[in-house]
């Protein structure tokens, strides 16, 4: 399943910055970077239980903010990229030896 | 149609903090801000062009970075919030006097 995570993590507040890197860790395990704080993850249904339970753990709930979308089937049509674009699609990337 | 845009503008670029003001402006014009730099919009298919358009015209195109998802029907069953969620459905939280 193809799912976007983007996410606020209030830097200001105490601990800010480790969660911002512990959020930022955790979608890079699974996923593409494509903005700053926006991911794009192609991942199996079970791991997108695992990602949340993760980045539930790591939050602070009352001051970050995590969204996830389902893209759902024929996500690439879904998507349009306005000036610099570093999203790639590995599938498409994917480089056979 | 609902549609979710992110942008990434590189705010330490000449003029930068002015295009994110602008962009941002454009944004909430049409739609509902639901983090830093993400907003879903519930608009008709011509506001889309319209505001494409406009954004294409604010961004530094080789600096900054607007994505534009297309969320398709059933949209709320594809969203997930953990955390603070400052979204609001404004046709489900409609008052009628």
């Amino acid at each position: 399943m193809q799912i976007l995570i983007t996410y606020d993590v209030k830097t200001s507040s105490k601990g800010g910055s480790r969660r911002l890197r512990q959020v930022a860790k955790i979608c890079t395990n699974y996923g593409q970077r494509v903005q700053n704080s926006v991911f794009e993850l192609n991942i199996y249904p079970a791991d997108l239980v695992k990602i949340k339970n993760k980045l539930e753990k790591v939050i602070d709930l009352e001051e970050d903010s995590i969204r996830i979308y389902n893209l759902g089937k024929n996500w690439e049509r879904r998507v349009e990229s306005i000036g610099k674009d570093e999203a790639y699609n590995p599938e498409k990337d994917l480089l056979i030896m």
